[in-house]
């Protein structure tokens, strides 16, 4: 009898309610029926956003809501700070670079989260920024940024908006849009909004619609401004993914019952156990900024992490990610980000041991289970 | 008792079994399991497009996959022969002018479709250019275009490529992209395919790869290079829509058991009896050029095309659709397409015949019916 557990950064589980959701026969978007969805999704949005910003619904992945954040702000020869400490502050790196933005780099060692000092600086020395690219949490690494204190930076600076991909952290991270001053917040819909991909999230502040009128790079399905004017007509300029949509409603419901400041205990929580859990077996982990998305941890010397992956999903059915880029092989990832609980972890730390005894790793059985056990009864 | 009919050209209805794969728990998609069904989905789509080329899926919107079919094949300033006779011709145009290419329009009525010996002309006439654009069904108009013969217009030209948008054409009307010659099919899921809104496809000729290695249009996420070099590992370059492809999985079954031939006769049978029954009640169509698609209708003197929709769908529960830009409110389209029979085109007829009823038009009740019955008795 083997179940599958997903416990990767993403995709991540979706409850059954809200899989059921999209067996429902579909109907026209253009219908009252679906408006009053639509009405419903968009306040939600903005709760989990933590905004009043207009808050823009994408079919597309969240590289889609990347796209938009460059080609909708800044035009060709624009100057862009963009933080690259993983793969996706790498991918706002190669989508200016693919629209003729000049790149300042900040080049970060994976694993560290940046130093806002070093955005200070670089703004100072570089006038004319137009935007500050950065990540909440680096899915790559697992790193989480001090977002709140690049927010004080950048908003002294009246030309420089701030963008920031919030694809894995939001829900599991907090992450005040509009207290910390970000102007541009980008997400997609296979974390922690719990439904599957195929939606992408963009925020936009006033002074991110500023930039939009003055911005020059070509563009057309993920206009701004021709989705701006669609929604002013409670309608999306294309067909919008329509099943997506009453997915997230039905997640946002479930958001929004549980509450935002719960969300965050739970994820903080569930990381915590998860950390002891690594420190417990011996493991170390691969920074000392964690998000509560997810746990990554450099593997242990002579065992090969594709080995661990391939094992763990194959013979116990628990999916779990392996490093990205450079790190392949070299570390693993889980996650307990969205439809997750405390046997969760419990889950995916028992079969970690397992695989782990199999591959021949030393360590004392079910000392990772006690210490998560340990914190969760703890708080 | 209400039920819901849709009957719009998009979104079609979604056949509860491939409804119901959409509620099955989501898995990772860089797994065996995944990897499988997306194998099997580019091979299914390759026999709905009737191509040995390759069949690219991207999560969007059609109208993302018709901004790839620009972007990846055009520079700026480049010519473009762009058929315009509707609101989805149109878009291909404004999509070009974006991107800074130079549109040479061929306009045409709307509800006519493109005289291919017009194409012909202006590619005599106007050296140099590199695509011509136009649909298969004009959405908006119920056109169907005459594709095979401007395919072999279009194919004498080394330099220039044919794109066509068979977004709702698409399983509803034969299009024999390799014998006819198109280098670029567009499409998207819910239409003939059946599934929900979410997905859309590309074809790409060898003849038209050429001309992305030299398009200088800028792009990221729509990107054919990407995209590509991702399908030759069975990956996809940003995270799939994994539940819209599990249900066109399941779509793409169903339509294999059919068979490609039964269904072209079976839309044809469905818009027949559509048209037969319109005519019987005086009404008159749209366009002597139909697709099997969808039927378009003036609407008689005197009565709004915007109450008829609303009535049929408030009160009926039967979906169809209006008129788009300058006709709105002057005819009407019903949609016989995807997941439809008979008694579809029955419910259609029968709800339509009690509106024009209650809207006070004149015609001698039930003829629309016998007329729509008789012409499914005798073939």
């Amino acid at each position: 009898m083997k179940k599958e557990y997903l416990m990767a950064p993403g995709p991540t589980p979706v409850p059954p309610e809200v899989l059921l959701s999209m067996a429902r026969p579909i109907f026209h978007h253009r219908t009252p029926q679906y408006q009053e969805i639509f009405k419903e999704v968009n306040v939600g949005l903005k709760y989990i956003f933590q905004t009043n910003n207009d808050v823009l619904t994408f079919a597309s992945s969240g590289t889609g809501a990347m796209e938009a954040s460059v080609v909708n702000f800044l035009s060709p020869q624009d100057k862009a700070l963009v933080v690259r400490g993983g793969k996706f502050g790498e991918r706002f790196g190669e989508i200016c670079e693919s629209y003729g933005i000049e790149v300042l780099p900040i080049d970060v060692q994976w694993g560290h989260p940046v130093d806002p000092e070093l955005i200070k600086q670089s703004l100072i020395k570089n006038r004319g920024v137009k935007a500050v690219f950065t990540t909440l949490c680096e899915t790559s690494t697992g790193v989480l940024n001090d977002i709140e204190s690049i927010g004080k930076i950048v908003s002294t600076y009246d030309e420089t908006i701030l963008v920031v991909d919030a694809i894995s952290g939001l829900g599991a991270d907090d992450l005040k849009t509009d207290d910390w001053k970000i102007d541009v917040v980008v997400s997609g819909s296979q974390k922690g909004l719990m439904i599957p991909p195929g939606l992408a999230f963009l925020s936009v502040s006033p002074k991110a619609w500023e930039h939009v009128n003055k911005s020059r790079c070509p563009r057309f399905y993920f206009d701004l401004k021709l989705t701006k004017k669609a929604y002013d007509n409670n309608d999306t300029p294309w067909t919008p993914a329509i099943s997506l949509v009453i997915a997230l409603g039905e997640s946002l419901k479930i958001i929004r019952k549980e509450s935002l400041s719960n969300i965050f205990l739970r994820h903080r929580r569930l990381a915590e156990a998860t950390r002891k859990a690594i420190g417990a077996l011996g493991l170390e982990l691969f920074t000392k900024s964690p998000s509560n998305a997810v746990t990554s941890v450099y593997m242990p010397q002579g065992i090969d992490g594709k080995n661990l992956i391939k094992l763990m999903r194959d013979k116990y059915g628990v999916t779990i990610a392996g490093g990205q880029g450079e790190l392949k092989g070299k570390m693993f990832r889980i996650a307990h980000l969205g439809y997750m609980n405390e046997f969760d972890v419990i889950v995916a730390i028992a079969a970690l041991e397992m695989a782990f005894k199999e591959l021949g790793y030393k360590f004392s059985p079910c000392t990772g289970l006690a210490a998560a056990q340990e914190a969760f009864l703890k708080c």
